[in-house]
């Protein structure tokens, strides 16, 4: 699968430059030949954030990205000024390579933080990178930005005539990394920079907003689109969101497929609420109970925990009167027992739970995983 | 230890009604044999609440309560009007054999939601806890309250010629009944139930309100504070809420102390903020950090997960100039690596964390746990 060169106007490489212990790839190089060179970009809300993302996010702010390098094996993070100056450092030698401005190249990193990156090691990694560069490198590029992912996440949507791809790494539960999810997008269809920026922040509100691995934010989280406009071909605002939405969900899921240690995939959907905002409230409420993740690793279909969760939000609902499906079985009516709990089960990975709040006709569903015991053991065994 | 009973005034029972399927007490009795009956209460947030929240919240809007009666074996939760009307027929049982009226006794009641309690054998249990109140019974009733609790809470805080009693269980991280924290607090100075009101508030916030063994809010939650005025003595409304405050924290650390499955006792103390508030925030946000607990749990010094919490909150600091001391090691400065964290020793179970903002005057602490194998088996094995 070629991911982010499918589209056309794009070249990638993926190579090893020595920072991950495994020797396996841990740099890719994502180029955007043109003819066009916008992009838009979403960063971690939070407020620590990497040097990769310092820079990135300046880098942004015009609207024109060429090119996104990204490493694994060490997310560049806590690492003061000196890790700054390796950041620069690794966008200037891309920018070498490519004859560009080194102010039109976002850098990724992920990996263990605290820890300053071989500067060297990475520096010759994007030689090596810019060197193997290939119209069919996007899989070569998925690889490389793996860390404890057991698969690469690449995803292509088709247009008319234009095209989407994309690859992601990451996700919660992702020892010990902090769960830092780097994504690159790329398009060939001719979207101008702020209607790139509308359509990503449509698309990542519904899909990796919503994703709830284990209620920590990473501080290294990126998303980058870039749009060659290759095609030639100018989509509607809409049809492009719409499209964009569906490869962020995509990956977005992949992400939720993988997550380590983690048995279920749970798709936690509240519906008939008063507003958006209500039904992803209690969605995400619920997403974040330990005690509710627990009783899913357990095949315990344990509605009161739900319950309790959805009673510690301020959405609008009468706490005498919720309905509760899990897997579809109703288990709570009416705030009490409903159809029998046994009849749910929970062997399969795929989880849904349904919250019915009777107060409204908004929906929202966001995902989670369960909590494990080797969730606990990944992330208490390995230091970060 | 004689708790509860240690203030003049009160007379307790603890009893087996069987509801238990241990077979051990279940059910408790305390009474204010007055000459005051002044009252406070606190309840749970959670908008989702348990049949006896509901009844006691009615009961304690006069600031008059003549009795407590609290049982284990059965949380009455989301058991809809049948379940309200067992809790009403266990306040007039009460009520009948002390010749006072049902609106004057709070109900609490801790264990398995979502299931119907026995209304006979509570009742039974009332007849029986009704014979054996004792003016020492205050450690029977402490053990009738438990459920997986290992050992008895009680506390006594003397002042000048009063004092105050105190029992307490459950705390987060118990298993499987939603974290249950029941607590009564008697006294035999002369407190008007309005000055009762706000000590008790003021005494919670920075007791009970702190500890987040595992972020989840139960159902069931109840604070009651009962003054029977024997003493005869009215000490000042500050001296008072100090007092009550030092109870309330000694049985916060006994319930953190006691948590199920929890490896660690962890204070998060943040310092230098611009407001408590802030302080609060900060504190609780590592507190929720599944990372950061299951870090510990590992015995790592992981100071990056808790700036990473850190960054998730909205109070006033700089990112690039954080401090972190973990057992009093500074391992990180200036949101940069600090002393080694191989100096941090984790093999105790109390564990103390200092984060400096920076930013301020104020400070304040928030309570946890680890996140632990055992959390994850107690809440997974069995259904609540």
């Amino acid at each position: 699968m070629s991911g982010v060169t499918h589209p056309k106007g794009f070249r990638a490489a993926g190579v090893t430059a020595g920072l991950k212990s495994s020797g396996g790839k841990d740099l890719a190089l994502v180029v955007n030949t043109g003819p066009r060179f916008d992009a838009a970009n979403v960063f971690t809300a939070n407020r620590c954030q990497a040097n990769p993302v310092l820079w990135s996010k300046e880098v942004a702010k015009d609207g024109v990205v060429r090119a996104v390098v990204l490493n694994s094996g060490g997310a560049n993070c806590y690492t003061g000024p000196e890790g700054f100056q390796t950041t620069h450092a690794t966008a200037e030698r891309v920018a070498e390579h490519l004859a560009i401005g080194a102010g039109d190249v976002v850098v990724c990193s992920t990996g263990l933080i605290g820890l300053l990156n071989d500067r060297a090691a990475l520096l010759a990694g994007v030689d090596a990178a810019a060197a193997a560069l290939d119209a069919d490198g996007g899989d070569a590029a998925a690889h490389a930005i793996m860390t404890t992912d057991t698969v690469a996440k690449q995803v292509v949507v088709e247009g008319g005539g234009w095209s989407i791809g994309g690859m992601a790494k990451g996700a919660g539960m992702l020892a010990p990394a902090l769960a830092t999810m780097l994504v690159v997008i790329t398009t060939d269809a001719v979207v101008p920079a702020a209607d790139l920026d509308k359509a990503l922040r449509a698309a990542t509100r519904v899909s990796f907003d919503r994703l709830d691995s284990d209620g920590c934010m990473s501080t290294n989280d990126t998303v980058s689109l870039l749009a060659s406009g290759a095609s030639g071909i100018a989509p509607s605002l809409e049809e492009f969101t719409a499209r964009l939405a569906d490869a962020c969900t995509d990956l977005a899921l992949q992400l939720l497929a993988d997550a380590e240690g983690a048995d279920h995939s749970i798709a936690i959907t509240t519906v008939h609420a008063a507003s958006e905002d209500d039904a992803v409230e209690v969605s995400r409420s619920v997403a974040r109970s330990n005690l509710f993740k627990a009783a899913i690793f357990g095949k315990d279909a344990n509605w009161g925990r739900i319950l309790a969760s959805v009673g510690t939000t301020g959405a609008a609902f009468d706490p005498a009167d919720l309905d509760v499906a899990i897997n579809g079985v109703w288990v709570c009516r009416n705030s009490g027992i409903g159809e029998d709990r046994d009849l749910v089960s929970l062997e399969e990975r795929d989880v849904t739970v349904t919250v019915d709040l009777k107060a409204g006709e908004a929906s929202a569903t966001v995902w989670t995983n369960d909590l494990t015991h080797a969730y606990v053991h990944e992330n208490s065994a390995y230091s970060s």
